[in-house]
Parts: C-alpha cells; structure tokens; sequence
C-alpha cells in the first residue's frame, strides 16, 4: 500500500538458503566445469538439482502443485540473482533459460493434455525443452515478423517447413516450442509480413523432419545443449500440437517475453555480482605503486561505478517484477530494465576483469568465461537498438512509462 | 511487508493537485522570470508561496505541526519530482534548498527556543536561511576536514573569524547555520584536521561581524539570494547561538547531508523530466530530411536512453528514500543515488538540448537554463569523485550495500 | 612525402608570437569582459586587432595580397589553436566565425567587384559580416532541404522574402550573405525540397526590407553581434548581389562548410587546452583529504583523458586539414574531425569544471564560461547526428574514408 | 618539414601488395584455424612465413641487413595494419608480438655474438622468443618495482629464482629474454624496491633450472605457443648471458615498450578494421523492420563511430610513429596512444558484433574471437590505469606533450 522494498522474512530465509548452497555445491562444480569441458551436459543438471531439491531451492519459478516453489517476480528477483552468482547456478535450481520460460508460457497456455504430456515431466526436470523462433537471415531476427518458417494445413495437422537458429539447448530437448506462420501467405516464399499470423507448436524432438543440423559456435558456452541450427524439413504434427490457439503466436511470445527478460536480468545481475565481489577481493588484497589497488583512485572509480551499475539494475527490476505482478504488461517497464541491465552487467563484468588485471583474463578466475556467457545478452532477448527503438516510440505517443 | 510500489491515493491525489498548480502557476512565473532577471526575488516567492498555500501544496517536507503536509520521504519523492518540473517549484512550494535541509536540521536539533526564534518563521515562509559551511581554498570544500572558521570562547559566548563560500540564499536570509571549528586547534591557523571538532551556530544575518562580501557569479542562477562570499569578523554570539552539542557539527552535518541529497536528487529529476517532455514534443513535430525527428534512430535513442536513466533514476531515489524513512543512516544508499542522479540528470538534459538543436541552445525553451542549473550538482552535495571515493571504501570493507 | 608532424620554424615562431600575444594582451582582455557585459562589442575588436596587427599576428587565414598571414589550413591548425587559447583570440586576430568563413567563400566565389566592395573591407577588419542560412522551423536547419526564404525574379534583380535565425555576428554586421530559393518552387509556400535550387545574394544590411528582428537568447555569448533573427521582407537587391552563379547556393555552401569546421575545431581545440591547463594548475595546487588533488586517481583519470582528447583531436585537425590542403575535399574527414573534435572539446571544458569543483562552476575562472560557449558546437556546422549519418553512408557506400 | 601524411609510392605498392596477400593467402588460413584449434601451432607459421617471403611482404620491422624489409616505425604503421587485418598477418609477416618487439630490443642491445646466436635465427623466422618479464602476484605485474624474480652471482655466471607469468610464446620458444633483480636486496625475499636493478638475460629453453609449467588458460588464444607460467629453479647461465650492461634492465625495457606498444597498436587497428568492414558488409545486405539495417540510425551511428574511432586511432599511431622516428623517447604520445587505442579497438569491435547480432556472436563470422583476442590488451603493455596514471603526472610536470 506503498513503496516498500522490505523483504518477507521467510524470502530473506529462502535466500540464504539458496545463498548457501550456490556457495557450497554450485560454485565447485562450476569451477570444475570451467577447467574441463566448459559447458554444463545434462549428467550434471541432473546431479545439480537433486541437490537443489534436497537443500529445498528447486524451482523457485515452478507453481507449488507442480513442485515449485511458487515465487512471484518480485520473490524470483531475489532467489534469482542469488541463483546467478554462479553460471551453473539457474541449472541447479530449475530456473535457467530457455526451460524457465517455456514452463510459464506453458503453464498460461497449454490445455490439459499438453500440460500432462510437456509440462509436468518439464517442471520434475526429467526432460529439458527448448523455444524455436529466432532464424537465419533473412528470416525472422531481431525483427519478428520477418519470419519465414511456415505451418501448412493439412488432413488433421499440419506440415511445418524451415530454418531455426541459435536455438538454446536444443541438442538434448525432448521437445521445442516451434513459431511458424500459418496465415495465406505461408505458402509462399518471402511473405512482406503483413496480415502476417503465426502459431506455435508443440514439436517432440523425435518427430520426423525436426532435425538438429549443427551446435553453432558462439561466443558463450554455459548453456545446456548449446546453441542449435535446426530444420524442419517435411515436419509433421497433429492439431494436438497447436499451443494454445491458431494464430496466436505472437500474442503468446509476448506472455513469454517481458518476464522471461526479466528473469534473464535477475540471473544475469547475480553473476555480474560475483564479478563484482571477485574484484572487489582483488583489490584488498593486491599491492602496486606501494598501495592496496583498492586504495588506488581509477580502481576505486570502477567499484564504485560496479556498486552503482549493480544497485541501479537491481531496483529497476524490482519495480518491473513488481509491475507484472500487478498484472500489467510492464512491457516499458521490461524494455527499460532489459537494455540498463544487460548493458550494465556488460560494464560490471568488464571492469571486473580490468581491475584484476592479467588475473582477470586468465582463467584462474571465472571473470573471462563470465564475460563472455554476458555479452550476447545484449543481443539477445531484443537488441539494445530495437529496445530503445519501442521505448522512443512509446515515450513519443505518450505513454511515457518512465516519466512518473 | 514486501516489495510495493504502490503509491497511496491521498498521495497520487497531491501529485496530481501539484502537477496542475507548477503547469498552471510555476511554469508561466518561470518563464517571465527566464525572459527577465534569471533568479527568483523573495517578492515572487511570497507570491508563488500564496498561492501554493491556497491550492493545498505549501511546505510538503515540513511536520504538520509547523503547517506542513508532513510527508516521509518516500512521499517526498513523488512530491518534490512534480515541484521539481519547474525550477521554481520547489521554491513555491517551500521545499527548496537550503531552507528545506535546514528546516530538517532545525526540526531535528534546534531546542524549543530556537525552535520559536529560527525554525517556525522558516517553515511559514517568513524568512530565508542558508547554510554556512563551505569554504574558498584552501578551507573546507570536498573535503569537510579542512574547515578553517573558528569559533574562540568567551565569557558567556562565541566569537566566530573565517570566510565562507557558496553560500546559497545567503543575501536576503534571516540567518545563517554556521559551521566552525570548536577544537583546541581553533585558534591556531591551519589546523591538521586531526582530532578536529566542529560545531553549528544559529548567526542572524545582523549580528556585527557577520557580512555578505559578493555574490559568487555562478553558471547557474536559479536561487533565491544567490551564492554568496560572507566574511566572519570577530563575529559575537552568546551560547545560545549553539545548534544542539558543542562538538557535534559533523555529526548533525551527517543528518542532514543524507535527506538533503536525496531532495535534490528528487527535484532535479522533476526538471529532467520536464527537459525530456521538451524533447519529446520537439522531436514528435519538427521534420527533417523527410522524416519526423521522432522517427531517426539516432534522436530515437537519445530519447530511449532519457527514458531508461529517469526510470533508473526514480527507481533508486525510491529505494533509498524507503530506506531513511525505515530509520537507517542510508549513507550508501544516498551516495550511490545521488552520484548516478546527478550525472543521469545532467545526461538527460543534454540529450534535450542536442534533440532541440539550435531551439535547445536558444531562450525559446527553457532548456539551456536548466542545462546551467543542473551542471553544478555534480559538485555540490558531494563531488561524484568523492561519493565514488566513500562507496568503493564502504564496498571494500565489506558492506556492500548494493551488493544484495 | 612521407608522414611527417614537423612544424616549419617560421610557424612555430609565429605560434610563440601569437601566444604572447594572446597572454599579454588577450586574456587580460577576456577576464575583463567576463567580469563585465559577456560578450566584445565592436569597440573592443577593434582595439585587439589593431594590437594584434602591431603584434604581426593579425589575419592568419588572410591571403597576403589582403593583408594578411596567408597560412593553408595546417598553418591554421596550429595558429588558431593559440588564438583559441582565450575567447577572445580569434576576434582579435581576425579569424572568428564567420568573418573568417566568409572572408574564404568570398575569396573563391565573389566577382571583381565584389571582392573590392565586400571582400577587401572585410579582410581589413573595417567592417563585419554574417552567413544568413538558417531558419527557424520548418525551415532549414540540420536538413538545408528544407529552405524557405525565397528570392524572386524581377527585372534587374531580386526579392528576397524569408527569415533567418541563429544568423551569428548579424547586429552590426556591414553585409550578410544570405542563401535564398532560385528553382521554380520558390514562389510556392513549403516547397518540397525536389529539384530545389539555391543562391547565395550579398545583401547589405541597410538594404530595405532587411532587419533584425531580435536578438535570439543563447547559451553562448561570446561573438559579436549575437546571434540574430533577421527578416526579409520584400528585400529588393540587384543581379549584382548575386554571389557567384545563380543555382549553385548549395555548392558554395560545401565550399565554405569543410574548411570552416575545421577552424572552429582549431579554435575550440585551444580554449578546450586552455580550461585543461587551469585544471592542471588547480590540480596542482589544491589539496583535500591530505593530497594534492593531483595525486588523488579519479583526478589524474579525468586530467589524463584530457591529455587523450586533445591529441587525439589535434592529430585528426591536422590530417583533415592536411587533406584540404591537397586540393581534395576532405568532406569524410572533417566529418569525422568536426564530430570527433565537437564532443571531445565539451568533454575536456566539462572535466575541467568538475576537476576544480565550485570553483569551476564560479565566475572566478572563466571555465564556466567556456562551458557555455563550446556547448552549442555540437548542434552548429552540422549536428553530431547528422556528421554521423553522412560518415555512415559514406562509408556504406564504399568510400570508407577512415579504413585506411 | 612541414606536415604531411603522404606515403611513399614504394610504400602504398607494399601496402597493396601485403592486402593482397593477407586476403588471398591469410585469411583463409585464419578461417581455418578458428573452425580448429583457434591458434596456430609452428607448422602454420612456417607455412606462412614461407608464404609471405615468396610475396615479398617478409618482416616489415626487420632491419634490411637481416633479410628484412626496414621499415621505420611510420612505413610499419602503414604495413602492420594492413597485416594486422587477420589474427594471423602479423605471424605471417613476422611482426607478430612478441618476437617483434625482442627483435628491437636485441637489434638494439644484444652484442656480436648475442646477435649471431640469438637475433640472427629469430630474424630468420627459424626459431621463436619470448620475453619473460610478468610475474604473478605479488610480483611485477603493472608495478615493475615489485619484480621479485633474482639472479645471484656466482662465479663466471649467474643462478636465476623466480617465477614468471602469462609469458606469451613461451611454449616452442627457442630462448627467452628474463628480468631478474641483481641489486643487493635481490638475494632476500620481497625487496621494496627502493634502490631495486633489474638485468635481463638471455636464456635458451633447453637450460636446466628453466622450466614451463603450464599455459595459463585465456581469454585470448590466437598467440602461438599460449600465455605460459614458467619456473626458474637454479637457473645457471653465463656472462655471456647478459643482454647489454648488468643493472641496465629497466632503461632496455623502456627501449623496447614504447615501439613495441605502438606496433600492437597497428595491428590491433588492423583488427578492428577488419571487424568494421564485416559489419557495413553485413548491415549493407541485411533487411530488418523494413530497411537494410545500414539505414536504421542506430545502427549508423555505431558504424560511424567505428569511423571516428578507427580515424583517431590511426592519427594518433602516425603521429607517436613520427616522434619515435625523430629519436624522440615518445613516452607520452605512445601512452596516450595505447591508451585511446586500445580502449577505441575494443569499442570497435564490440559494435560491429552488436550490429551483426547474433551472427556477431556465433562462430560463423570471426568477430567473437576478435572480442576475446583485443579484450587484453587494455591490460597487457600497461594498463590502462597505469597509463593514464603516467600520463597524468607528466602533464602535472608541465611537460604537456598533448597541449601543443
């Protein structure tokens, strides 16, 4: 009934829950990963969230009549940055992308059958799932509607025909969440994207004609299942596997959106975090031109701006997460926190890795894997561009989300 | 009990009450006075405070007792951001600086004497007060611990000898709260610092020896009274001259400097808002090369980035205002909001002007004045370099107050 | 013929000439008229070109043969540099805007008798002039397309109907050259800017129908005569006011613009140098928390990227300059240098500011002044949005200027 | 003898001839091993120097008395950018760090038979360096005071201790160049540094007591034979081991860091070249919301400061180049260049994977392993802080080599 920030005591007891065994079970393992193969396979995912499960921390997102632990955004903007403090930290609680998202798509969307069929056994963490929308050019990118993937009708289901891309955790789903057109002009090559209609299906990774083509190289390396090019090639389904209604494709990825960028932030602060503390130990401990670094100006200035950049981030998701848990769109709100946050923990990371020094770039810390598993945030989820793109125009017609 | 950003209806309804008064009265006073003298004479602030008293919006900072609408200081920043639309709100409404920040300290440390004599004609409006304490080089600036004024004991008093600089408000103030060592060292020149004491003094601007020697010629212009260079000669005052304690001027300092920064923070974000709202309206209607302004992707994303850092902005303010009303130091908390506001404020500013072109430069808008007004609160209140300074200290030693 | 930053001895006697005299005579100068009205009146240019003349320093971008120094445009790299050291420098040495942009359009483009009846009392410093092209909206501002004023065939001559606006040096000025509609559309309100044509007319300020609407309040205020509203109303001028051919406004305008940029990123360049050197000298002397400002990091960050920018700046003048000496057009390079140098300049005067804190924001230095002078350059010759367009495209095109 | 960036005919034939050949013959190569190994082992190298001797563009910075083509620092300017253009050019070329710079520094130092043994071959391509001078904390790091690694007398030789760090090259090294303290203090642990001599010797691989003790895992990869960790254990050499004069090792490493900072900066300039032409490549083609991305303005705008910065960057090389060539200690310039460079690089090459989006950050464009190789270098060749830190104190000198 007004503004507070005051946590709940039994969230300040889950976080130190889960504070505490991000430190004790997750961070080792991490360590373990980044010496050898750089990438989390699902042998560990398995291994991390029993663990979780145990220590009572799994899935924070995940409605308690699933087995969550039914957080709100503003509860998840807690649990989550803890979570985040270390890169295999979301896998072991079950709230790591692209899984974390499909569930609440799923769980405001799909019908009983399909909640039964993919969405329980995706909840347990028996089976991992992945989002197929984003294409190769010059399909559908950072612009949706240049989508080029098509569902053609047929008797009782429907043909699905194209190119997926940077498809995370694909290698390893049991099934993908698929984005295709399906208006009149999906038949044909190279729609103009008007009067365009997309769907999405549920497609298991076993139907014939879905095939992984290739992991492609990237930059980050700590997803599960990596980043696939997938073909739909002759790919059929039946009418069981329309999500939700025809048509309503990219109503649904909105539902996903905000708040799986939201999610997305949380995680993302909570490693920029670590980051930050791993800097802030260096500079106490280490001497040069006679001083502590920490007691050096231009090392100061980047803490400094590292404390800002963290805190700045941290309350403008709160107060997004707080907006949808209002019941709004929040999709101002979302666009604003996305585009500071991923851009800030960018800078966080980086002045991290600069106040370490050679340190910082070796891999005797995590700071050089975390900051390459952060950059393509600012990419992903919508560019930075086409974020202040919707914020310009929103403010313009007046909406002016931020002015008040 | 948990993370809110609601704001009560009594609350929205004197935003709402505000905002109409500062368009309706504030904005046509600002202008008049922009096309004249540039700075605000104490007959238009008895006008403008009138009137404020009579649309119910005088005095928001200010107890109820002493006549004002006694808002926390989470109210205060929802208030103080509408006051803040125009750079004469805050003086209208009487939540200006320095009077706002005395009026604190006074309510907080003036004895029921002082409190008849100093604080209820301030908080009616009847007169003006400033706040002594800065000093030319090589005295008191960034760095408190240099004061030079000293304050010698005498039989039954004090005789205060120093100089003082950028005294706001001080030509035209009823009295001053002078700041002056009271420590052994006092009498000596150039005090180490070491083992300093200072203490608060309540000086009427009659008392002999206390003199007004310029004013300051200052980039910005906009208060009442100006900045001002005061001598301190020999100047007499009896004990009950003292603020609270002998040797307790830092402390009290301290008790004012967190609020005061953060009402600054709110009214300056108030007139980036308004400089944004310029912005906006310039670049929905002037056309260039073919398009709306609007619609060019570089104005597009200094209008985007308006919009992120006054969300940014706001959102810390929040935060920190919730945390001084909950009864802690905030000291964190403030210097991080205050340092991120000052410069987003400044930024956000400045992309108006650059979005208004040769308009944004010109006196048409009221922009290139609010550009001088904002550019010294990267200085006063705290230098950028010297909050950066505290927060990466306070982060090193373990503190961390953003880290969660 | 080979890369080479050697600087002939005669040039870096007259830059050592030049800088005396801008110490000695100049800067004394400038302190007075900042203590006093703010802006040189024509009396005080002539008396500081009369000394700089004395002095063998006067019209360094003069052709010989006019009396002046006759440098190319690397000579004026480092001359007007000097001259830019105080506000005033270029004034006196006769090489401010836009007498000396003038002065080089005039010198290429006027006939016979211009060049005696316009040109040769201009280079003299008997008179002054101004460059009337922009318009307040819709008319031409970033986007020259969009030009309004309109000047009309009659028998032996022309009508000029329009107004101008920002038109700086205007009230007092001898003659304006003003940039006028020729195509067909000029008779017709709000052409469309297709197949449009321009002229430039040298048109006297006694010409009836000419006059100075008002002077346009501004940020700056450091050029003579302001910056003017003018209106043309019925303005009558003879075929003889045609400045060079009729159509080919736009095609002198490029003439003049490359070169005249790059004299005011000289000039600019200079007083930028001049506000790092008081901050050196502050840093240098001022201490708080028990060291030299200059010891302290966040100082010696701000005080180094300083150094940075103008080097940087500087070599990129050169090369630019070095460009247009060669005949070439240099329009990528001084795009680059116009946008480059413009925002590193206000970056330079703005940590000066904040390196000597409310000193720097008082009028007891000048820097506060300078701030408000070097502002408006990011919007004037070109704003920052449209330098960067242009780089953009070109370098899209192929033409990669800078890749090299 | 005046300023002049023209290149030489024989020089822009060089250039052309060394584009021609990184095109055709090195980037393939590249492409090939960022789809392998992502560095190059000896085998590519030999392959490649034999290439590059065959197309006449053999070890530019080799004096001609060599075999190479004795290029002053300018002429390498032109040519080590053009090499620079792939990771691999610079090893091709046989310009490559850091047997570039231990090349100039044994040109410079090394004795008659120092040369025959050590230069001769490693001009020759037949054998690699390194140059062991890094030590892990609390050793030389940014702080070269606190070098810890000692060499003891003993007779007729000496016995070197220590560890060394992020050694580059040292895998496959024939002989590496090692600081080691010889003062007094050198034979007792953690010295102050007062008072502290430093020699560097010259040390074959195969020394008992020399030992690697693994590749420091980092962020970049692209140096044949990887960032080692070395031991000296009872390291025994020579007199004859002795690079130059005993106690003169600090003076030889400023001989060789200045020159060898500047060619990092040319070819990392190369680097980022190479990045900005795949970007306008890539925004010219790809369509998105309707437009190529090359004429949405956010997209322009970092395609035009990748101009601006590759532009200023370039200057400030050709300048520091000159002053160098002039037999200028150019300590300032190449600070103040590796500085803007090294931070512009980065910011270069960080757009042009924003601008290419997800395809910026995949394998199958080559800009995610460019991010990750000039990442260190605002580290390596002195930090940016350290840098920033010297060039501040000197410009507190007054020596203000940027001011002119």
């Amino acid at each position: 009934m007004a503004i507070d920030f005051t946590l709940e005591p039994e969230l300040i007891e889950l976080r130190e829950r889960t504070a505490e065994f991000v430190r004790s079970v997750v961070l080792p393992a991490e360590e373990e990963m980044l010496r050898g193969p750089g990438a989390p396979d699902d042998a560990l995912r398995r291994t991390l969230q029993r663990a979780a499960r145990e220590a009572g921390v799994f899935a924070p997102t995940v409605p308690e009549d699933l087995g969550g632990l039914g957080l709100d955004l503003r509860g998840q903007s807690v649990i989550l940055d803890e979570a985040g403090y270390s890169l295999l930290g979301p896998l072991a609680l079950h709230c790591a992308a692209p899984d974390e998202g499909n569930m609440l798509l799923l769980e405001k969307v799909a019908d009983a059958a399909q909640r039964d069929r993919f969405l329980k056994p995706l909840a347990a963490g028996d089976v991992r799932s992945c989002f197929a929308m984003t294409e190769p050019a010059p399909g559908a990118g950072s612009d949706p509607s240049q989508l080029a993937t098509a569902a053609r009708r047929t008797d009782g289901g429907w043909v699905l025909d194209g190119r997926k891309w940077f498809i995370t955790g694909a290698d390893g789903a049991a099934f993908a969440i698929v984005m295709a057109r399906t208006d009149a002009g999906a038949d044909t090559a190279g729609g103009s994207g008007s009067g365009m209609e997309a769907t999405m299906f549920l497609v298991p990774a076993d139907t014939p004609g879905f095939r992984i083509v290739r992991h492609v190289p990237s930059l980050d390396q700590g997803f599960t299942g990596g980043h696939c090019e997938i073909e739909l090639d002759g790919c059929e389904v039946g009418d069981d596997a329309v999500l939700g209604a025809v048509g309503k494709g990219f109503a649904y990825a909105q539902v996903r959106l905000a708040p799986a960028r939201l999610t997305h932030c949380m995680r993302w602060l909570g490693l920029a975090r670590h980051a930050h503390d791993l800097a802030l130990s260096y500079a106490a401990e280490r001497t040069a031109f006679g001083s502590r670094l920490g007691e050096l100006g231009m090392v100061q200035q980047q803490l400094a701006d590292n404390e800002i950049d963290l805190a700045a981030s941290r309350a403008l998701i709160r107060e997004a997460a707080w907006t949808l848990d209002q019941g709004r769109s929040g999709k101002h709100e979302s666009s604003v926190t996305k585009t500071f946050t991923a851009e800030a923990v960018g800078r966080i990371v980086d002045r991290a890795v600069q106040v370490c020094g050679a340190l910082g770039i070796s891999g005797d810390l995590p700071l050089s894997a975390y900051l390459r598993e952060v950059r393509p945030f600012r990419i992903y989820d919508g560019p930075s561009e086409t974020h202040r793109w919707s914020i310009a125009r929103r403010a313009l017609r007046g909406i002016q989300g931020a002015s008040r």
